[in-house]
């Protein structure tokens, strides 16, 4: 069994993400870099158990669709969302929001994000631990 | 109208497809009826084995994430491509084509389909028996 490809993946684990935007290791494959309208990207991302994103937005929205794993999807002043393969998460845009795995499994979703001329997201401050750890 | 959903499967099979532009049976879940955007739905379909859609054209195209199963999609005029988990097809726009099972696996694709004023697809004539069976 490959390191890059676990059993059960759909799609390749693809490559490390950079940590600025990440608490933890995270893994991205691009499946389409650019739609033929232009407008959304759609990627594969693979967190590590404890891995999450930094809180942060999107000037036209996202959507999230779980394949694998278990996870959290949290909107800033919200409970978090528990995740599991199947559940979809509709992002409004401008929303401060962060997603990742849960503290004990990975978490795969695919991304389709849409694109403005502000780009597909603006990066704010990492999720902090007691942030992290207060999620049930 | 049955809501099943067979083991392993991510996505819920949800509604059977109307049999005017597939030949066989093929399943639908709408995961996103529509984007805020306006410019694309988000859909799960099945299809069980033998079935296939019409040649058809999309004003826009369509992208398709293959997560389960054994298809063929293919251009009027080209090859068949066969299509396994993990496969990803870019549709480009008014490019007539098919996409449907094996006649052994079922097959399970998510479809991202971009919609204009033209709606986001126009059906043509059913995809012959000879010309599924001649697929390799």
């Amino acid at each position: 069994m490959s390191k890059e490809q676990d059993l059960g993946e759909i799609f390749p684990k693809g490559e490390k993400i950079s940590a600025d935007y990440f608490t933890g290791t995270a893994w991205l494959t691009a499946l389409v870099p650019k739609d033929e309208t232009g407008r959304y990207t759609v990627a594969n991302v693979v967190f590590e158990p404890g891995c999450r994103n930094n809180w942060h937005t999107h000037p036209a929205g996202q959507i999230l669709l779980i394949i694998e794993g278990n996870g959290w999807y949290q909107e800033r002043g919200q409970p978090a969302r528990s995740l599991v393969k199947g559940d979809v998460v509709v992002i409004p845009s401008n929303i401060e929001h962060w997603h990742g795995a849960t503290r004990d499994s990975g978490f795969t979703h695919i991304a389709i994000t849409n694109i403005t001329e502000k780009g597909p997201v603006e990066w704010l401050i990492p999720v902090t631990d007691e942030e992290y750890n207060g999620v049930h």
